[in-house]
Parts: structure tokens; C-alpha cells; sequence
């Protein structure tokens, strides 16, 4: 495998889109973010993708689909009618913004420091004097504003603001568009409120963000209303406002819903926001509904990849247990959202799981939407394209595309690329929790440690203590993640595997005094294995899945010449081999297994026969089976896929 | 099994919705049409509840949604706005017409009569003076004529009045509709054809439907014209006029297609036109395609009950196999659009295979679109709702709606029904061939012949031939099911039974001169039966569905109190028995199994657990499982329901 790492280690960076909890009596958070510089590994190859391709063609891919000249329009310095098809065109500059802020965190001088400043300008003079800002709204619908609370995405798109603003004064110190941001918000906060507050409209957005961005910016500013804001567009779900609708959250108050429903994004940003307010309140009943609908949506409505969200149409979560694989929506504005709010019940709850839930996901329902090369995106990730599979092409193609006409993915794909440091390691007054493995260096307060790895081709992570607090003890804790079945740990002289190592509730914590130096080798055991779904799961039944650690694997056509991929069946007994292929798709570990291709005799003009005595099952010829990580799929030619493979 | 039989049997009807084949050189047709008078039994039974509730209650309902009102709209005779969403509003009153005329060909007293003749002349007074009559367009579109025809659904609405047209003169004698369909008709024709033709537009509608009825106002008045525009109209098909898209079948021209595609009733339409044009102009290359699409249709896009179309959003086929239970669409009008064009296929080639996909469409994926009292219907006939379902209600629920706002079913599910006869039986110069079994008569030509059964619920049918001509032998031709595995019959001395039956390709034929009085009595098995799919049927693996004659049957939630259908396993080694239920759902069969409720171990957060050892699989307590025919679902309590069942 390709073990890079760059010359210079890049610093620790500031605070990342989560930060500090504001001090306070009611405020609850078990754990804080820390963060962690990525400087080689799976990756930072994946960052330097992004930071040298995807990031830098953001401002030329954003002018040519008219995003910044409908902003020119708003700011009267140029001509022309409004570009695009949709009202929440201004997001996705916002959020190349954000992902162009951090990653100017670390690299100060990259190429597009200019174009983040210059359309910093451009976004603050699009605004106007009251600080309302939707070019769509200013430039197609005559200045009308909140009148279509349900589609408008009027406040979905100040939440991508009020966020990319706050990245951007984190992220260089520059408060220019902070100040745009905050004054949005206090229009907001003049416009909106309940029923007796003296503000003229009670109402919520369709598409929930403002609530999480609002959370942020108070932490950001110390401003208590935004949080009250926030606070109160969260529990104003559920009441009918937009017309009782489950796809927009509004069939249920979030304190009563038992499961997730609706259009998943939305769902997921919501939930964001009411673990924010959980975290940054106190308030129990918020926690438990963000544990309770965690739960429910992980046990009954997360493909295996982590992707979520069952339906094309109205992209939204199907019934418990509906997880289809041709047709499993996944976008990736969703996995991307369910990281960001998986990290909040992670820092809120100190639970391990919720990481675990990340990193399936980062590894496989999320990257397996950004092409290798950064250029292309898919929007929806299936689990399943069929021999011959046509489609109707557009943003929901299974086929990789290089923009799309609602263009919400790619520079959110790139944020949460940009961002990633973030989210993979917290600290309390214990210690240090890592909770996602890379090399680098993990820094909490005067405690820095160093790991070096090729996870997650190789499971063996390497850390050493660089800097500690004098002679006193801490803990260390490990994240052992939910898919391992075997590991060890060394550490001085003890040496632990599963049946002894102190391990608590996913976390394995080594508490003791710390000496620059000394070195802690977890090796986590990365046979191939192969994974069932739930009973209740009917997409799955009968098949099993490829896993190798946290990677998802499928079956790819260019694999397998001569077709039929839908026809190639698993001998579940035989043993699964590994081989390590720097040439395949920039380098992956493939895992080979033992099949047959399907002997399926000819069944006249109807594909149903008597259920017993069907000699199809067992016959057909020996084929050697070549899977390859999801997240790599749809890098070669168009052709077949598949992660649930039949085994009879 | 209630045994219902009308005192007055109704009169051999007139030509039903196929005309006679125009005599010509170039015509090629194996059957003709004939007809069965149906005066008991199963289908007389949803006949009935057709003409005195469906129909009559149709006036009402399309005074209340707006279709007639927008009639007088464009008459001039009532003020207001257009009501309803739609462009094709006009085709629900058309459709209507056309099923209350077919019931007027038997009951010409029928208490509707008199709004058939009322809403005929409110048609005949919203047409335009030269021909034209669309009330979208007339009155919303400011008279803009054929600018979009990708959506417009301008020619569509003028197919549906042809055939209301056509059906008000067959069954009535009267012209008044006849005249503004060929009016119509003639304005389009001036309109539309090939560069070079004189006409100014080349194009053709994104819905097809017009086709198929200009080949049958061309059989109703001779014109030849029609059939060379409905032949312009199909081979302009799949040229990018549309602009290339599979959804309304302009990705390919049919000649050269290889499955079917797109949104499912616009291409059934079409190749019910593609058959009559082969029939007509006995064209190899249109009979060929036909057949090869049918073919591809049966074999790898229709589901166990006939249903047809994967996909929800876009309404349209998927990919080969692709055929899910709870996302099925199958829309009723795709039902009812297959049994029309596999009627015309039946007619054309002999072939018994489609009289067969009939039967299992009208049993299943049709009649379950109608309730049992006639007052209620689905849209779209999924075969699993979920244990504790939502939906986002509105016309694609799987919950039975009064009306939809796109009414498009009810009143083609009424048309079906009201000419339900004229799809039952053929003859040609050998004899008479019973295609499907009901009490009732058949009449072709001089031949006559008397049915009585209890058939789907007995296997019994008894015939008698009540009309013969003297001394001149014929063949009884008796369609032998493909899902029928032992079969009797009883004609005079001579008994045979499947292993000596002298059956051709599904057809048991008895060549014989007759006599009046003389009998034939055909027993059909009904042995329950276990089906599975095709293994590349992905969401049926691992389960068998339940079938009894043409019936598929389906679990649901009222028969399995307590819940936790998702949780109920077949097995499928125990024998299955039939229980005659008079007192069920207006009189069925229920088939009873064996099976238990799955024994599901708590699995933590993650539904997805190692392949080996799940204990899961065998484990739990023992339930008795009742199965209803898939026709009678959501007829009470809304809940759970499906159709496939797992094995293990």
C-alpha cells in the first residue's frame, strides 16, 4: 500500500465546526473536541485530492453554473437573468466557502485564498441593508420573502451561510462574513418568533439547518439568542406549520417521534441541532429524543454502508427495516449528515458507537460519492446496479457526474473532507479519545500523540506519546471498533488482546503516567468476513456481504469480463483471501473469494416456478470472485455492481 | 362460494373494444373477437358492484373534481376558473363515457343513461369549431396548441375520446360522440405528419394512446387515413422528438427495442398500437417487435400478480429483474393497459401465454386496484406493506382513496370491467377457444356455448353446447392454465387428463361435430401451491408466495393479530390447506400454512451481524398463517400485508 506523508506536518488547527460548549450551569458534554493534523495515510492521500483538485475547480464549476454571477446580479454589478433552477442556489457557494476555509487553516497560501476572499465580497454586497440575503428570492420572486416557508429553503441557505462564516472566522481569524452572518441572523431573529414574541411570522423552514448553524454561531459569538432561536425553530417541528407533512418533520414534535422519517437530510440536520441544544441546555428530554431516534435509526434504517435514506422519491427514509439496494437513495448530503450529527452524540454522550457509526460511514456511504481523481460525484449511492442497468441520467444517475443542476453533494462531500481532522478525536479531563485512526498527530490540550498507520489496509496503529503533562497519569482511550473481533494492544510491557484488555463499552482505556516517548502498538485483527443482515432486512436475505475492517466490499463488472454480474453466486464456506493491489484504483487491498456463475435453465415466458426442486440452486461453473472496496466503485468503466451477494 | 347468476342472461353484446380485423390482403390475425355473455359467477359479481356503485357514483365524482366543469367552461355555458391539476382532465370523463357505454350495450335502461347522453353533448359543445377540444389548453394555455408536447397530453386526451367514441357508437348505435372523435380526429391529421407531408408539425404525443385508437376508429369507419397516422405516430417513436428519453419511449424505435421501458402504461399503450398495426398491415417487423417485447416484459419486468412498473418515481420500469415488493408501482392502469395489449397479441398469434398473463393480471394486479365495493381503489398495488407503514397518503398510497387527484384508474379499472367480455373469447375458422372461464355464454358466429363455474374458487367448468351449426365439425378450444399442473376433462365417453390430453402450446382442443345438449366438463386443479422466483429476482429470494389457481394469495395484518407480520416464516415443508370462507370478504378461499413468528435476538445498535451462526433463522414459536386472495386486501383495518414469504 502507498504509505504517504507529507514533509511538513501541517499544525493543530483551530477549532473545527463543533466548538467549545459555552460555559454554564445546564451545559452537558462528556467529551470535548480535539483534534488531530493528518499528515499521511488512506486519508490524507483522500484531503490532498481535495485540497489540490476538488477545492480549487469549486470557483470555475460555481460561475459556470451561475452561482456567483446570481450573486453579482444581487449586488447590481452585473447583467442577465438569475442562473439555475432553485432556490437555495447561494448554498453551494456557501459551503465551498466553509470547505475552502479549513482548508486554509492549515494551508494559508493554497491557490484559492484569493477566490475565498473575493467572493466573500461578493456574498456581503449581495446582501441587503437589512441583512436579508437569497438571491433567488431578491432577484426571481421580486423581493418576496417567507412567503413559502415549505420550499423556500430561505433559511436552509442562511444556515449554509451562518456555518460557512463561522469556519471562515475560525478558520483565518477574518470576520467579514461573519458579520454578514450574524446580520441575517438578527433579521431572523426580528422576523421569526412565537406567537406573542412581537416577531411578525411563527414558522420553521422545509429544510432544517438554521437550528445547527444558529447553535454554532451562538458558540462562536456568545450570543444567547441565537440559541434561543435555535431552540425555538427545533421545537416548532411537528405542529403543522408546514402543513403536518413527515417529510419536512413536521408529522411529530421531535420530543415525541420514536423513529427518523422523512426526507433524510432534513432529518439528520434537525437532529444536529437537537443534540446541540441537548448539549449545550441540558435538557434531558432533548437527549433522550436524539438517543432514542440514534437507535432507532441505526437499528432499523442505515444501509450497511452507513448510507440512509431508502427512496428516490421524496428522498426520504422508508419503513423500518426497507433497505433496498438498486434502489437505496444514500445520498450523499446524507452520510455527510450523519457524521455531523453521529460526532454530536459522540462529544455529547461519550458513546463509542456513534463513532463507530462514522467511520462505516466515512469509509463507504460517504466517500464512495467523490470519484478517486475528486472531479466527479455521485449523488445517490445504491448498493446494487444491475447487468445492463439503464437510467434516466441526471443528478440521481448511478453513473458519476461532474456537476449536477441541484449541486448540494459535491461541495459538502468537500467541507467534511476539508474538516475531517475534527472528528476523529475528543478530550476530557481523563485524557485523549481516539476515535478514528490515521497518521498524525492527535493534540488535546498538552497531551500529543502520534500515530502512524495504513489502516485500513494494514491494522496496525503505532502511537507514541510526544507530549505529556508532567507526572500526571491519564488516560488514553482507544476506540475498538464495533466490526473487530480480534485485537491486541502492546503497551511498555503489558500486552492485552480480547479476552483480557480493559475494554468499556467500546472504549479501551490505558490510564497511567505518560513519558514522551513511550509507545502504545494496537493491532486490530483485519480478517475478511463475511457479514448477514437482520431477518427483517428482505433486501438481504439469502446474500452476504464482503467486510474487511471498516470497508464495505463489492463485486465491480470490470472485474469480472464477460457480464453477469447478477448471475455470479458466494460459496459462503470457503475461505475469503486477501490481496493487496497498489495497481488497482489508486491502491486498494481486494478481497477474493469462491463463486460459481448461476446455471439458470430456461424458464419459458414466466420467472416464477414451484418453490421446491429447483436444481438452478447448486449448479454452474466455479468463478473466482474479485471484490473491491465500495468507496472505490465507479471509477472505470459503466458496469454492474454489487455489495449483497446471493449464496445459494 | 356464492353462486350468483342474473335472472335475465344479457343479450350476446355488439362489437366490443377490438373491433373486426378490416378485410384486406395484408391483414393477419389467427382469432377474432368473440363474446361471452357473463351472467354469474366471480367476475359477474365485481361486474355488478362495476355498473350499480362504480359507475353510477361516476357523474358525482367528476362534478366534484372539476372535469365537467371545465366541459361547460369551455362550452361557454359556466363561469369559473379551470379546476384540477392536470392537462389530461378531459381523459377521466372520456374514460368514464367509454365504461358506461359498454354497460349500455347490456343495460340500455341503465340509470346512468341519461348522464351518458347529457356529458356526450357537453363534450360536443367544449369542441373547438375546427376540431380541436382540450379544456387545459383551451381555457389555462390560452388556447396554445401542441407547444409541449413532451407533457401536454394533448394527443393522449384525444385518444381516450376515440375510444369513448367508438365504444358509444358500438354499443349504442349513436354517432353524436363518433362525430366529434373523427372531428377531432380529422384536425390532427392535418396537423401531424412527416416532413415533406404538407402537415406542420412532425411529432408525436410523450403519452401514447392516440395510436392504438386511431387503428380502432379506422376499423370503426373504414378511413384508412387513421391507420396511416397511428402508423406515422408509432415509427416517429424513438427518434429524439421528445427528446430522446426512455420515459415515453423515445430512447429507441420500437422495431428495434429489446425490452420494455419507461413510465409502464405509456409503453403498453403504445405496443397495443404496435400489435394492431402488425394485425392490420400484417407488417413481420411490427409483429416481431411485439412479440419480442412481450416476451422480455413477461420474463424479466412483471410481477407474480401481473403488475407492471418498478419504480415509483417516474412510474417506470426498471431493470430486468428488478422487481420489489413494497416499492412495486404497478400501477392499476398498467394492469389494465397489459391485458389490452395482450388481448391484441392473443388475437394476433393464437398464443394461449397471453390469455394466461391475462387471467393472473385481471385475478390479481388489476382487480386488487378496485375495492370489493366498488367505492375505493389503489393506484399503485405494492405486494408488502410494512409493519407500521407510513406513506405520504395522497394518490400513491398504499391505502384505498375515494378519488385521486390524478384519476386516471378508477375510471380505466371501470371501462376494463364494463367490457370485461369481449376479452374472454375468440374464434376463427376451426371453432371457438375459450380463453377464461366464467358463467355465462359464449357466442361466435352460429356456435354457441354455455358455461357454468365456480371457478377461481371450484375447478369445475361445465359446458354445454347450446348452438351448433348441422353436421359441420368445429374445435372447442380450452385454454389449459400455465400454472395448472393436473387437469381432467370429460367430453361424451372420452375422459382424458394431463398425461393424454390432446393440448397444442396451452390449448386443449376437441374437434368433433357437435350436437346441442352435448357436455364438456373441464376439471382444473387447484391444489395450493408454493412459487418462487427466478433467482435473479432479488427481492423475492429466500421466500415462496402462496397461489391457488390464478390466485395469488398475500398475508395480512387483520387475519394475524398481534402484529409482526414482517415477522412471520412460511414453512414450506408442511402441507397447505383450503378453507371456503363465505363469510370473508364477500366469499373467498383462504389457504392456511404452516409457519412461526421469527425469534429475532436483540442485535444491539447494528442490524447487520457475522453470516455464520445466526440461531435467528430457525428458532421461534408456532403460527398458523391465513392467506387471501391478493385481490381482497386493504378491505379492512389498514396494516400490514405481503406477498412473498420467507422460508427461513
Amino acid at each position: 500500500m502507498p504509505r504517504t506523508r507529507s514533509a511538513q506536518p501541517s499544525p493543530a488547527g483551530p477549532a473545527g465546526p463543533i466548538g467549545p460548549v459555552r460555559p454554564g450551569a445546564d451545559a452537558r458534554c462528556a467529551l470535548r473536541p480535539a483534534t488531530a493534523a493528518v499528515d499521511g495515510g488512506f486519508w490524507h492521500t483522500r484531503r490532498e485530492v481535495n485540497a489540490r483538485t476538488s477545492i480549487p475547480q469549486g470557483p470555475g464549476l460555481l460561475e459556470s453554473a451561475g452561482n456567483l454571477h446570481n450573486l453579482r446580479l444581487a449586488a447590481g454589478t452585473a447583467e442577465g437573468a438569475f442562473q439555475g433552477a432553485y432556490p437555495f442556489m447561494d448554498t453551494d457557494v456557501y459551503k465551498w466557502l466553509e470547505a475552502a476555509a479549513w482548508q486554509l487553516a492549515r494551508d494559508p497560501s493554497a491557490e484559492f485564498a484569493a477566490d475565498v476572499e473575493r467572493i466573500v465580497s461578493l456574498v456581503a454586497a449581495a446582501q441587503q441593508p437589512d441583512g436579508y440575503l437569497n438571491t433567488w428570492y431578491q432577484l426571481v420572486k421580486g423581493g418576496e420573502r417567507y412567503q413559502d416557508l415549505r420550499w423556500g429553503h430561505e433559511l436552509y441557505c442562511a444556515g449554509h451561510l451562518i456555518q460557512a462564516a463561522v469556519a471562515h472566522h475560525r478558520a483565518t481569524g477574518r470576520s467579514e462574513l461573519l458579520d454578514v452572518a450574524r446580520k441575517f441572523a438578527d433579521h431572523i431573529d426580528s422576523v421569526f418568533g412565537p406567537p406573542g414574541s412581537g416577531r411578525p411570522i411563527d414558522g420553521i423552514d422545509g429544510h432544517p439547518e438554521v437550528e445547527t448553524a444558529l447553535v454554532e454561531l451562538y458558540r462562536e459569538t456568545g450570543e444567547r439568542r441565537y440559541l434561543d432561536l435555535a431552540g425555538y425553530f427545533v421545537d416548532r417541528h411537528g405542529h403543522g406549520l408546514l402543513g403536518g407533512e413527515a417529510y419536512c418533520q413536521d408529522r411529530v414534535p421531535v420530543r415525541e417521534a420514536t423513529n427518523v422519517e422523512g426526507h433524510a437530510v432534513r432529518q439528520l440536520y434537525l437532529l444536529a441541532a437537537v443534540t446541540d441544544l441537548a448539549t449545550e441546555t441540558g435538557e434531558p428530554e432533548l437527549r433522550s429524543a436524539a438517543e432514542r431516534l440514534w437507535h432507532a435509526m441505526s437499528t432499523t434504517k442505515t444501509h450497511l454502508t452507513g448510507g440512509l435514506g431508502a427512496h428516490h422519491e421524496w428522498e426520504d427514509f422508508g419503513d423500518p427495516y426497507e433497505l433496498p439496494n438498486e434502489r437505496a437513495y444514500c445520498e450523499t448530503c446524507a452520510a455527510i449528515a450523519s457524521v455531523q450529527w453521529s460526532w454530536r452524540m459522540a462529544l455529547l454522550t461519550g458513546g463509542a458507537r456513534y463513532s463507530d457509526l462514522i467511520e462505516r460511514t466515512l469509509f463507504n456511504g460517504f466517500l464512495a460519492g467523490v470519484s478517486l481523481d475528486g472531479e466527479r460525484w455521485l449523488y445517490v449511492n445504491p448498493l446494487q446496479v444491475r447487468d445492463g442497468h439503464t437510467d434516466h441520467g441526471g443528478d440521481q444517475s448511478a453513473r458519476r457526474t461532474r456537476w449536477f443542476r441541484c449541486a448540494c453533494c459535491p461541495p459538502n462531500a468537500m467541507r467534511l473532507l476539508a474538516s475531517l481532522e475534527h472528528y476523529l478525536a475528543s478530550g476530557d479531563d481523563e485524557g485523549l479519545q481516539i476515535h478514528q485512526y490515521v497518521t498524525g498527530r492527535y493534540t488535546c490540550g498538552p497531551i500529543g500523540v502520534r500515530a502512524e498507520t495504513d489502516y485500513p489496509w494494514h491494522g496496525t496503529i503505532a502511537l507514541t506519546v510526544e507530549d505529556t503533562p508532567d507526572d500526571r497519569p491519564w488516560t488514553l482511550s482507544l476506540r475498538i471498533p464495533q466490526w473487530c473481533r480480534e485485537f491486541r494492544v502492546r503497551c511498555g510491557e503489558s500486552t492485552y488482546d480480547q479476552t483480557d484488555a480493559p475494554v468499556d463499552e467500546g472504549w479501551l482505556r490505558i490510564a497511567r503516567t505518560w513519558a514522551p516517548g513511550e509507545t502504545v502498538v494496537l493491532e486490530l485483527g483485519l480478517e475478511p468476513r463475511l457479514t448477514a443482515g437482520d431477518p427483517r432486512v428482505d433486501a438481504v436475505r439469502g446474500c452476504a456481504a464482503i467486510e474487511r475492517g471498516p470497508l464495505v466490499y463489492c463485486l465491480e463488472e470490470a472485474d469480472h469480463p464477460g457480464g453477469g454480474l447478477d448471475d455470479l453466486v458466494l460459496d459462503p464456506t470457503r475461505p475469503l483471501a486477501v490481496k493487496h493491489r497498489p495497481d488497482l484504483l489508486g491502491g486498494v487491498t481486494t478481497v477474493v473469494a469462491a463463486g460459481r456463475r448461476r446455471d439458470i435453465p430456461d424458464a419459458g415466458w414466466w420467472p416464477y416456478r414451484p418453490a421446491a426442486g429447483d436444481a438452478s440452486a447448486t449448479a454452474g461453473e466455479p468463478v473466482e470472485l474479485t471484490a473491491i472496496p465500495y468507496y472505490a466503485w465507479a471509477n472505470r468503466q459503466d458496469g454492474a455492481m454489487r455489495v449483497w451477494l446471493p449464496t445459494s
